[in-house]
């Protein structure tokens, strides 16, 4: 049907980031729907979890729907290098092809992660000044620096010929960051004078009553936490946060203490700080075997696995493993992060192993050792007060967090807030803000090496036999379709007696199916086998007949 | 080996709560080392964790220590009715067949579980009078009211001729418990008086500063909460904490609402306290349907399914798939409970759905709605002075509570504290308490209906299909070896393009090994499927070859 009369839209679409705090992905569109122009804001990861999604490692949203049009998709801006903002880049690019901006610390992570997936020589990454602006096609953004817990988290406004949204990233208030650029208050109430269609706003603490507090406090803290311990000293988190390890490596200073970083990513984001003019000031790292020969209390170690991951650091040192770092009777931990839901039972074993060897453990629960770096409600009643937008729109959230967003954001007067959900494409202007359009939207799995869409069903497939195993039984069947061998049955993850009696019920099967044709007799063999475990064990595995013709 | 001076020791030999918060089994010997005679406190499970043991629903000690010996087992002691203390008594009594003995509410819960195991008509459980004794052979016993989160909590002084043991059982020290007993403090000043060898004793929240709080508190704070909520109320919570469930029916009370109870387990703990002679003044509950017609206002649901436990009450409601109970906008939902850890994101995910619908979600975050029942430090503190034991062995925690615990208790004086495993048994009397011997001991699985040793590894087997699903390729051979058919590959769990690459690799080791013996063959095509799958995927399977002979 032909549209009489084609009209510019400015529309917001998210595909990621919304229902889960991870994975962020925003669309925004510019022009008449039936030739828009999109740019990205942020195409992160979430990371897997065993219990449900078994043996996948990441998941990024499906992005098939821009992937479709990509000579529409004008760039990819990065608000912050955190994996979630960042890490589907890579896996993502080839299906997008169009360029990449960022502020320069969020660039070098975002070429380092470029290299090793073998793209860099197809893209450069735009580098974009802090406090900078670019243009691409209808849409101007400007960089206004917030605080977050990472370098250079970016606030951007996204002005369009049909009005300006404030896209938030990840943030907090905090006035005193102690590295990088504090929130450009004087920038967003600018903004919000203006007058702002959209807050497109960050829900991760929006549970959590008042102020997510301030790295200044947390250096006062942990210094003098430092200053009182004798032995050998580690301190766990997250690598991103810079600012963090610059006041682990103050407070070590302070105290007569030489700092080791222990990690890979503790190195890389060390270094990724320096080469982009931060840390002018951090003490001079020595290598783990140097301060292995210090004592004890001469030695803190800036270690990788605050969230017990089975391959950094810290899970090394509690398996008494790593290769240099040892830790025993005297010496201390001290996890300076938050317990990412989901990891309790993994970080609570890894203390526990700690534990067990006399070693101390101080946390966030009994100590003031970590600030968040998401906004708590007062934070969020500031923001709205600068920004006054006419709609809000919360996204990174589970859908708790969002819905106490929204019903924030509707106390603060804002006229209209609606939580989006990913696939949803929302008309911001021109007219009053509704959802006009769904799209294909979902999440791929990063399964072993392969991307894998969530549809079809693998992770799925596995919990199931993680749950009951799997049945499988053989059936050799001869040119007239006769029985031609013994079955074998493999009971893969069953008790033995199950795999007993599945072999007793599939010779009865073949005995009393005798002359029935060899797809009627698979599946009948499948009906007996799947019953005989279910009445010997009480679960029903996946069973699947494999038929041979000789 | 004659043993030339045979001589009666004490010995406290725990099997099950140690290193874990679940599975609480301890027993105690009294004789000369060749010939113990033993009592058995508690006998609890765990629940499983679908991440690190898929397809276990509990785990329960491995005793075939004293399953060997099990004519001189005297007798099950339950402290008190939580599964942790008493689920694993039907499953494991068949290879005890000894009589039981718990306080009358404990023992209407005990009874139930034999019934449904189909046990009633061969072991009566013995029923104590609450603050009552008895006599096992050497052992006395007397049962000394404490308080915890559940009715007819029990201290036990064990008395044997060489001295006295104080086991805590779960505890916490509640001046004002609202149902029940309150904590025999006289009774416990008494027993330190008398002198006693060891405290066995809960090590939850040896992490925990101060005191866990009294549930009249919590009964004042969830009445005025409820009186300030207008549509339906469903309160969530701990089905087996019998004061908490009379807190919340005499809130409702008072604000002019009647209970429903939502869920199996509600209506099980209720009767049982009321058949015991408990909530004498408990509001008559309605049905389920009857609520339905009553104005919201007018509606309270008492609901199961705290955890997120996908069966239960609550993630049907959240759901909307209750066959009765529906919750809308306007409607809230408060979780009397703590977050048991592990349950983090089924909890979360159930809060979701619940959100998604405008249910307004009230939680131990953000309002005084629950007390933990277990001991702080300054309970634990206080307990030691009351007992003033010679010995501290903490038990009921994972290994870093009970290290903080024993950490604890030397601040505290105690002039000895160890920390014991699962199936060390320690000497207590005569002489200086020490390590003498270990014992087998570990875990059994509840797997589907079968009770599975650990060691067997289905679970961990199951966990790697997980991860990478499972290989299988069949190979048919004739009776002189030859290959008689084409292979089948079946990657379940698998992306296709690996299966394919697996039939590839497959054909290609077949063709290359024509004349090789079928075993030789099935071995080159189990490695050869496997890296082709790592090669594929960058996973390997676990990989299995069935031969079948025609």
């Amino acid at each position: 049907m032909d549209r009489f009369s084609p009209k510019d839209e400015l529309v917001f679409l998210p595909l990621g980031g919304s229902g889960e705090i991870g994975m962020n992905f925003n669309a925004y569109g510019f022009g008449p729907p039936d030739d828009r122009q999109w740019i990205i804001v942020d195409c992160g990861v979430l990371f897997g979890r065993e219990g449900s999604l078994p043996g996948v490692d990441m998941l990024m949203p499906d992005i098939r729907f821009l992937a479709e049009q990509r000579e529409n998709v004008l760039g990819i801006i990065a608000t912050h290098a955190h994996e979630d903002h960042i890490g589907a880049i890579a896996p993502l690019w080839p299906s997008l092809r169009c360029p990449i901006y960022a502020t320069p610390f969020t660039a070098r992570l975002i070429t380092g992660k470029l290299d090793e997936a073998g793209l860099s020589s197809k893209v450069h990454v735009k580098e974009v000044p802090v406090g900078g602006q670019i243009t691409l096609g209808p849409f101007t953004l400007d960089f206004i620096s917030i605080t977050h817990s990472i370098l250079e988290p970016n606030l951007l406004a996204i002005r369009t010929p049909l009005g300006v949204v404030a896209h938030t990233g990840d943030w907090k208030i905090d006035p005193n960051p102690m590295l990088g650029e504090a929130t450009d208050a004087a920038a967003l109430e600018a903004l919000g004078n203006e007058g702002v269609l959209a807050l497109v706003c960050d829900s991760t603490n929006a549970l959590v009553p008042g102020s997510s507090g301030s790295e200044s406090k947390v250096r006062e803290s942990l210094t003098a936490l430092i200053g009182t311990l004798k032995g050998r000293v580690a301190v766990t988190g997250f690598a991103s946060n810079v600012a963090r390890l610059d006041t682990v490596a103050r407070a070590a200073r302070a105290h007569g203490r030489r700092v080791a970083l222990v990690g890979r990513s503790m190195q890389k984001m060390v270094s990724a700080a320096r080469e982009t003019g931060y840390l002018k000031d951090f003490p001079t790292v020595l290598d783990e075997t140097e301060v292995a020969d210090l004592p004890a209390h001469k030695v803190l170690y800036l270690c990788t696995g605050s969230q017990g991951e089975p391959r950094a650091a810290l899970a090394r040192i509690a398996d008494n493993n790593h290769p240099h770092v040892q830790l025993a009777q005297g010496d201390a931990v001290i996890f300076s992060s938050r317990v990412i839901p989901g990891n309790e039972l993994a970080i609570g074993e890894m203390q526990n192993k700690l534990a067990a060897r006399g070693v101390e453990l101080l946390t966030a629960e009994d100590h003031f050792v970590h600030v968040s770096g998401h906004p708590c409600r007062d934070e969020l009643a500031q923001m709205y007060r600068w920004i006054r937008p006419k709609l809000a729109l919360p996204v990174h959230g589970e859908m708790r967090h969002q819905m106490a967003h929204a019903r924030l954001a509707r106390e603060l007067q804002v006229p209209q807030a609606m939580v989006p959900e990913n696939g949803q494409m929302f008309r911001l202007a021109p007219g009053r803000p509704e959802l006009i359009d769904e799209v294909p939207a979902g999440r791929i799995h990063l399964d072993g090496r392969l991307l894998v869409p969530e549809g079809d069903g693998l992770a799925k497939d596995r919990r199931a036999m993680g749950f009951a195993g799997l049945l499988v039984v053989t059936l050799v069947v001869d040119h007239k379709g006769r029985v031609a061998a013994d079955p074998v049955v493999l009971g893969e993850g069953m008790p033995e007696a199950v795999e007993e009696a599945v072999l007793k019920a599939v010779e009865g099967t073949i005995a009393r199916n005798k002359g029935s044709d060899p797809d009627n007799l698979a599946e009948n063999i499948r009906r007996a086998a799947r019953r005989a475990a279910h009445d010997a064990w009480g679960k029903k595995p996946i069973t699947r007949v494999l038929v041979s013709e000789v």
